[in-house]
């Protein structure tokens, strides 16, 4: 099953009339018609209102909602409001709430709030999403099923122990082969008893927090096992939806690069992605189109929704920007242009009261059209009818790959030693926004993924290698690809013990390095980079391996220290094609210098790699047409070298080949392209 | 009942003849004398000294301590104690120890240790308060008592919880209404049963501290509810005293702007105001100002007592500065200038031991009379007999009027969203310093004050409008004075909800302004603002309204961003008057052009505008004469120019009018004016 | 009893073959033979292998390992293992884990995880102790036993706080004399039973965490307390080790400057010591020189064991900076030049997982010899073979003492003022580094040691005075020594009361001054300090103490401030010497400009002050025999001026007198001195 079908992109969002009274209704409707909303997103908290009581399912509320949404014509995600328990069930049924990390039972309070070991939990999330499921499963209106709501967080009660043991049991068979896993007997921690183990909080291994811990492997699998826990909530609930509902397809909203949810584990299980852009800053387009080339590689390149967005701004940040004129509408067609195949906002309308009554809304607390914000809303909606069918699932056709691997992201950061200042979102970062300003598309996908369609891979951090992926990265150079990846890669096997060998591991062999050594120093400290090419220097920061050639090719070499005149950066030939190592952390100029060499290799090359705030995304339809995005990403207007023609399917216009075009501050354009 | 009648103004402070030998008493009072030290404060921590055991009381040591005062012939405000509970007591009976905010029930320690709603300490308290009365109501010595001491902090315990859905059933009678007023629809909270209603805490509705909720709702509640916990705690020792001391006046010892407790709903419970000033920096004239006119206000102008201040240093910071010679002085100085009518001390002579070892005492531990602080207390004393009754119960003549309001703190700090940057006592802080160093006079008055006797009513960041107030500051405007408000006002209601209309919500109309939309920016970001009237561009910061006119004059616009040329001070015109807007977070310089411009509309000014660091405050004696205090901030001398004259009460002097007179550094004058 | 007897300094370090198969050793001491590693230490975490269950100890895999050191001829270490209990113990008795200061019992996990108070504790770990000496003590490769490992943290259980109170009886016998030495009338704290104390923690006098308390005298109990409740597990199980091996040496690992154990009132109990250097820095030669002084001090002079320190990295660190070519071999000497009659690493094979894989090891994970690592520590081996049993025994002729104070150290941090910025290792660090840098060898001692070997005594910071120091003091400058001291000296008592006189208190008479007051400044301000003797001025920062000269000679003053002109540094004439007083934080320059004042007047000069660099250390061998220690810690040569003639005993060079010689980067040279 695949995503819902639709005539075009939907276009709505999270709409929650329960706060209101009817008559508001009606006045909504009427704001909806004039922004041409096709889509509304219901009942995503709604479970203290369909079963106000155990042993009560109350659907009046919920009835007049969809009803409603059904008469003036709406298509319907519907939820299974379980993303926030109800006060008595918290009372009836303490163990529903979550223990935290410090080792305290909450009471209830907030959303998110459940364990998701409780038996009881279970029980009746799954009993609510069925009787939803049953009841509305029939409206032609419901095209898609939302369960809960931006799962995440951890537990770490007695119930939450208890499954951790039974999901160790299943992972290792005995005790033996868990001891050996994580290397228990360093510091006298051999487990004799499975009852013996503990779940890793700040009251067992753990000290400063969730990242520092005596004993990783035991953080590293409980990390699985909590992401794995949450998944069975999600089975739970759709293993009851579809008893009632076997066609219309299941997601949940995800939150692009979230450490504690291993999406790619998740991935199988829903019908199609969907996830929550909230960009951490204001200016993001590298972030935003990592996340969203993330979210389209969880299904294999299948189209994905955008599930929320901010219309203006967001209320849960320290300080909360607004979005500039001209920005929400860009960065709705940046999610397109990365394969989103619907555009939705949280929330429609402002609630009135408690955390998000600050948090921008399609509709304000005075009810207007007339606010910039409305204007713009609206102003998207007629582009998006304009558009029509025509993006619905297309996809990318991208040469490159960036791998990304929660375990490598996991190991990384709660490793101890050498630097816990290397972050992994922003060392992948930094290698995706080399291709980001080259103008090429990426597909980034697990490390499970077939390699065999790309000409170039790029591992950031691979901090874990498992499995076969060492031969299946070393196959694509064989064939004459290239594979780029950098300083602490190779590191660690599936259980984060080191390999007995030298680094980086079983990548020794495709990168032609050998690694004794590495130093490492406060940001303040930078070593000057040479190329060998005469480019300029760029510096490198945090973490310096040192490089012992085993055959590589040296491009670039510190330039301070004991190690001044070691190479920092290798080409290794190996096949037909090239592993190439970054052995420190090189600064964005840096790390482009290397990517572009890399894409240049193989002639892969974006549009306008020299406008550094233009973007270009590709996507082809399933008839084989060809759309081109461009996004100017700056405040000012650019002009956009010749390239391909085409018909600007947002204007009409058509853009002539080999002619320059101009494109608006902030401004868009769809091209299909000519034949 | 009133102040304490007094011939003058007492001068002391807490002393605790406990803590040492009786011969150290004797050296004690022969100090005193030579400082002229009038009053002391007596058991301020006594509980275990007088109840050594749940059914044992024992008077031996304060009957000797109240003895020893009263022959040496001072004037005694007599504590009851209860600011800290003996070990016993939390021994016999945990329940009076406090749970915080992480859900930890706190075993025996500190001081203002106490939950509030714990049926034990409520009984015991009132008892040793009563006994206390009972035993020394009678003694003339005795002027005042001191219940308790600097109440505050909070507690989360099942008592409180407990309580607290008592205070909500009182409230709001029906779940419906409490449902309603917090919005409960809003992330499936709908509470069904009282009990289901917890304490907001680390363990419930929160995170990252107090201010981070995601029900405001709860949490206001739960500050208003602490806040009345704790007032019922001072009025059951107030009752006891009562029913043994039928006319002596009853205080405790308030902290100036104190968040956790809502004064404004204690002042009408004392007989008196009294306050403990501890400036944040050694640099604060205005903050303590601000302060002092805040304690002022809360009875109604009534004179208030300076109940504590260091002589020389304090110790609980982390770096305690000394203050300089002379600065004691004129802080004390300031005191009496905005309305105190005692200046008292902590502490007579230093704990040997514990926490407070190294605080500044009128008496070091080699109980020297020989060190420069002894001296300048001395030379205080001095004065102070000098000065006589002159002061006694004199009233200061504001025509502006500062609103201050515990309800809006509270709301704005805990709101999620435009901006954590933005701090109450801040904003509140440079209107007031725009006021303080215009040279006038003012009253800080809650928003439930008689407005009408003010010409200028400023409002800064006045979140909460609740009740009547908007009629009320349409009524200032409409008799033609001015209402000068600014951003983030005017957004909610009695109950943190949104005002279902435009911003500034009932503010509006007096405004003439409304606003759609609102950026924020973090600290290094400043838009500049230009003023119409061509003086020097302010700069705004942190949080920027945009505003749409609805018949306002503007009188200055932003400079940059998308929204450059837009207003960012307005004035409208209402009735006789003008309601006076600032949409963003202006500087310093800022908001002193708008207030200066506003105070010039109804012709009030004070007398040195231009000296910054010259402080002027006027008091107007019950028999009618005019005081006027000049006091110079500054570590150089000061020329003042010419004004009214009279005579200086301090020196004996007459400063001819028309005629400029000098100020020594942190210099004062205290000038009876001539007729 | 005193040091294992070896015919030479012993060599090697923390091995843990049990981690490994047994084909793995081979290699090992394959490599071990290669880099001359003589001794290894074993068995450090091994609890849970030698006691895989309550009522079971197993030997075989110990049994082993030892077999195999014997075997290969090299010298044993051998630890308890107790530093790490085992997950039965934890899960068959929740009572072994620690709680917390913030009131949590932890779960197992970790190391140095047991509470020093539980019974079951106690009897375990001294069990297995006398098992292991039991076991092994006939072993003649068995030269030391290790006890525990790296003793320290706290806990807060319930069997601590009662023995907490049982040891307060033992101190303080009588409630009275008890509520004295904490003034407990402060705050009504009276005790009325010795069951009415809790443990000082987060839940009872402390706020903002463990230094800052409502009352100093129960935290001060309370550290001395669990100090000593950690010292009766050491005893507990060298007692065990006793009874069946009377004559090998018995020792622990210490860790230099550690705050919460009291070396000094541990070290009688041990026959030699031993420590970890972990400097926190990679440049600290005077860190590490004032440590192992420290720890030279610990037994009257007696050599000590160097350990553990790293090869090349740590792991444990934000940032893990690779100790650069020569550091290693540099920093050992440096030991030895101390005191250290051992050179141990930690580890001899990296883990190959959990928190310390990627911690520095002697071999690597791929097992090799030609890392740059591996050829330093071989070259090394070689090294320390050349130098045989030259510096065995050898003792340090000092003619400077520095006192060091655990109680001054923990009073002055957890005061309440003037200043939470002041840290009494920075303070110390600050004239230890004084005479680094003049080249002089200093003897570290506690305030009981015998000070009249001495011509300077260094007493920086001496918070508490206590017993007959003040007089011993007295006697080192009635004799014509010079004794040295500075602010926040004098301060308190015992029990952390004020002397009831004048500040410095005892130090009065001595120092020949009076301070009254005192004033605190954050770290941007600095006051000029002004010598008299016409050198460069210094700055002055954090704590100011105002000084009334009391017969003594002002050395320097203030230039700012309302103190401008009064007395910074003085000098006291007392009997035939001085007593010099720095009131101030006086900048490393002002330091040590005083300090060469101290000691020129004693005609006390290191060699080449001047090279700030190159440190020279002395050491007197049992025949009498003088060996001077040249270090150079510059990353450049240096050429050292004429001095003394000797042999070089590394190279066999002849230096001959009064010609200079060179020294490289990070060079060492070993001079046996001509007679």
């Amino acid at each position: 099953m695949s995503l819902p079908a639709t005539p075009s992109t939907p276009y709505g969002g999270d709409y929650n009339p329960e706060q209101w009274p009817q008559e508001v209704w009606k006045q909504d409707y009427r704001l909806f018609d004039s922004a041409r909303i096709d889509t509304v997103t219901l009942g995503v908290f709604t479970w203290a209102l369909t079963q106000p009581a155990e042993e009560t399912y109350d659907f009046t509320v919920l009835d007049r909602i969809v009803a409603e949404a059904e008469a003036h014509g709406r298509r319907i995600c519907l939820a299974t409001g379980t993303g926030a328990h109800p006060a008595w069930l918290a009372r009836a049924h303490p163990e529903v709430t979550r223990t935290d990390f410090e080792g305290r039972r909450h009471r209830y309070g907030q959303r998110h709030n459940s364990c998701p070991s409780s038996p009881v939990f279970r029980r009746l999330s799954a009993a609510v999403a069925g009787r939803i499921a049953e009841r509305y499963a029939d409206r032609s209106a419901v095209i898609a099923w939302h369960v809960g709501n931006e799962y995440g967080g951890a537990c770490y009660c007695e119930n939450c122990t208890a499954g951790f043991r039974g999901w160790l049991r299943e992972r290792y068979a005995t005790l033996d082969a868990l001891n050996t896993a994580w290397n228990t007997t360093f510091w006298s921690h051999t487990f004799s008893d499975w009852d013996e183990i503990e779940a890793p909080s700040a009251l067992t291994e753990h000290w400063r927090g969730p990242d520092h811990t005596a004993f990783q492997g035991i953080t590293l699998d409980y990390l699985r096992f909590m992401s794995d826990a949450m998944l069975a909530n999600f089975r739970d609930e759709k293993a009851a939806i579809r008893r009632h509902s076997p066609d219309t397809p299941v997601t949940t909203n995800f939150m692009g690069m979230y450490r504690p949810i291993d999406y790619h584990r998740w991935a199988p299980h829903l019908d199609f992605a969907s996830w929550d852009n909230y960009p951490p800053e204001d200016q993001s387009p590298a972030w935003m189109g990592l996340s969203h080339d993330l979210m389209r590689g969880l299904k294999d390149g299948q189209p994905f929704w955008l599930m929320e967005q901010a219309p203006s701004t967001t209320a849960c940040r320290d300080v909360n920007p607004l979005k500039r004129p001209g920005v929400m509408r860009l960065w709705s067609w940046q999610a397109v242009a990365h394969g989103a195949d619907a555009v939705l906002f949280f929330q429609m309308r402002a609630s009135r009261g408690a955390s998000e009554k600050l948090f921008g809304a399609v509709i304000n607390h005075a009810g207007r059209d007339d606010t910039r914000v409305f204007r713009e809303v609206a102003a998207l909606g007629e582009e998006l009818e304009r558009l029509g069918s025509a993006a619905l699932g297309a996809r990318t056709p991208a040469r490159t790959a960036l791998l990304f691997d929660w375990d490598s992201w996991w190991t990384l950061e709660i490793s101890d030693g050498p630097s816990r200042l290397v972050r992994y979102q922003q060392v992948v970062l930094s290698y995706y926004r080399a291709l980001w300003e080259a103008g090429v598309d990426v597909d980034v996908v697990p490390v499970t993924a077939d390699l065999s369609r790309y000409d170039v891979v790029v591992a950031p951090a691979l901090h874990m290698v498992k499995g076969d992926l060492a031969q299946r990265l070393e196959a694509v150079a064989e064939r004459g690809g290239s594979v780029l990846s950098c300083y602490l890669s190779g590191r660690v096997d599936e259980s984060d013990n080191a390999f007995l060998m030298d680094v980086p591991g079983p990548l020794g062999p495709l990168m032609g390095v050998r690694i004794d050594e590495w130093d490492a120093r406060g940001p303040e400290f930078a070593n000057p980079v040479r190329f060998g090419d005469g480019s300029p220097d760029a510096e490198a920061r945090l973490v310096f391996e040192l490089v012992v050639p085993q055959g590589a090719e040296v491009l670039a070499t510190y330039q301070a220290d004991f190690y001044a005149g070691t190479p920092a950066v290798t080409r290794n030939p190996f096949g037909a094609g090239h592993g190439w190592y970054v052995a420190a952390g090189l600064d964005q100029a840096g790390v482009g210098h290397v990517v572009r060499q890399v894409l240049d290799a193989h002639g892969i090359a974006g549009r306008h790699p020299d406008l550094p705030h233009l973007e270009t995304a590709a996507r082809v339809a399933p008839d084989g047409t060809r759309l081109l995005f461009l996004l100017n990403h700056a405040a000012e207007p650019v002009e956009v070298p010749a390239g391909a023609g085409g018909l600007d399917l947002l204007t009409g216009e058509h853009i002539t080949p080999g002619r320059p075009f101009g494109l608006d501050a902030y401004g868009v354009r769809v091209l299909r392209e000519d034949d």
